[in-house]
């Protein structure tokens, strides 16, 4: 079994673009979104799930158009969300009429899009791929919870599910101040023996600590920043505490995107932000800005997800977790 | 945007191995599956998801012990199943402790698993890889329609979901007798304007012409079999008078894995066999063992899926076909 998978010609994620929900715009990076909804969430759609399919739509428009492609340059589209039979996405990106490969990673989809995009540009499969994934929490209430009319309690644990969407465009032809991934490592499942459908940081950071011990082990070296996709508040600190009895102290250097997209004490959103969204938009915003200019010159970002399903849930099953990683340097 | 993508060398299917159901034992193919339910399809499972994950992991567990592998070999499993989430791969294959990655490509996830398997290992980046996908009739029908306990009516274009699972172990290291994978199609995603949930077959066919058209208009040679995952009676005409229609008369090669896999006078399966389980289990048996044999020489193996959701169906949306190209040679 491959740790550490080193990409043949480094990735060049030569654009990315985001949209974001009105609660994310007024949170801390509200104005790094490239878009955010004036219409309480609805993109003016009459369904949720629409909402969700429109704003990834204007995630990869936006995107192409930041990269100056035309869609007819684009090989493969990877995309995928947490809606049933990752519907947001097959239609969302149906007018683009491009080749399209669903993929489903829970909320760890925006690592697992990119990684896969960068895999095939980098050995030469394709010239340009697109790696897009969203999450709604209109869509996301109904999906995994209650429908959000019906007003059900949130307890400390719990996150809260990010409304937005994230594109981004990866080529393996070298492009000015585009930050490039240079190696990948992809995450197992681990069940840690949580079944606390409200608490998913506990679930998710067993595996986001799984994938970082065998990258450190594997030769990968300490980065800039570890940037993990949706832990939150529990998720992070039981991270950090299992990073350090396992000896690789990363308190030091750890942010993570459930932390970052809403200010703690402002917005009532309990243990952070999570979904796909979440960690695509805060990696397509201001983390791409910080690279592109250099204030950040080395991160390692890895998505996490929890792949269980309101189903598995009630047929009384545990939450497994994965975290997939992607390195990602401002100059390479 | 590339239609057929040549793999820098080509990819051996090593092994491949098959779990199925009652039914689909009864049928034309029963005995070339590897593993057959003898408790009702359960699996010895207490419920239909469970049971579901059961076929996965043994249908993964004989792919390894028929290549000879241990688990420590593999370096990703693409997986992928048609329930919500797919949480029948995520709780199926996570006793594996293997890297994985999740995709959805409704019924062509056995195509999309083997396109990325071969992808990855093609170019280098993983030394052994699985594609693993299931579809079980009983989590199916609730998932999708009603609980097979509701009796439900079926009209003649509906299909039957395959109780089954297909794993393959692919490589790039040349192995005796091994089929190989030698060039692909990623599809896109097609709206005909279908909005009829009981038939699938008209949705999917306007996909597989689509791809089918691509590779052949880009050079692609007619192999001596074009075999589409499940598209059924209704599905299969319409594809072979779109293909005439365009000037690609594929009537004489064009075989379909829901045709095959059960007996249209003995078995009251309507339009034929459907769902991810069926294209993997027919490839991975017969199929496998006909171009081991050299008896089939050269398929081109498009994989069919609907990616509509039950909820996309009640919001009064069409449904998208998709049909992703695999081209497996016996020798090569």
């Amino acid at each position: 079994m491959k740790n550490i998978i080193t990409l043949p010609r480094p990735a060049y994620i030569i654009s990315s673009a985001t949209v974001a929900g009105e609660e994310e715009f007024s949170g801390p990076l509200g104005e790094s979104f490239d878009f955010h909804s004036v219409d309480e969430d609805t993109f003016g759609c009459d369904t949720w799930e629409k909402s969700e399919s429109e704003m990834q739509r204007r995630a990869l428009t936006m995107a192409l158009s930041k990269a100056g492609l035309g869609n007819d340059r684009i090989d493969c589209i990877f995309a995928g969300d947490l809606i049933n039979q990752c519907s947001a996405s097959n239609y969302g990106l149906l007018s683009f009429d491009l080749p399209f490969l669903g993929i489903y990673g829970a909320c760890s989809t925006a690592a697992e899009g990119l990684l896969l995009a960068s895999s095939v540009c980098s050995s030469g499969l394709c010239g340009y791929a697109a790696a897009v994934t969203s999450s709604h929490n209109a869509s996301a209430e109904r999906q995994f919870r209650f429908p959000l009319e019906y007003g059900a309690q949130r307890c400390p644990t719990c996150q809260w599910t990010v409304t937005g969407s994230g594109a981004f465009i990866v080529s393996a032809e070298k492009a000015d101040s585009c930050p490039a991934v240079t190696d990948i490592l992809i995450g197992r499942a681990v069940d840690a023996g949580i079944s606390d459908a409200n608490n998913m940081g506990a679930a998710m950071a067993p595996a986001a600590a799984d994938t970082l011990i065998r990258y450190f082990e594997d030769g990968g070296e300490k980065p800039d920043m570890v940037l993990t996709g949706d832990l939150g508040y529990e998720g992070s600190s039981i991270l950090c505490d299992i990073m350090r009895e396992k000896g690789h102290d990363i308190s030091g250097i750890h942010a993570d995107c459930g932390l970052m997209i809403f200010d703690r004490e402002g917005q009532d959103k309990h243990a952070g932000g999570s979904g796909c969204g979440c960690s695509a938009v805060v990696l397509g915003s201001v983390i791409q800005s910080n690279l592109r200019a250099k204030a950040l010159k080395d991160v390692v970002f890895v998505g996490t997800g929890a792949l269980m399903s309101p189903m598995s849930i009630q047929q009384g099953q545990n939450i497994p977790g994965i975290g997939h990683l992607v390195r990602i340097k401002a100059e390479v």
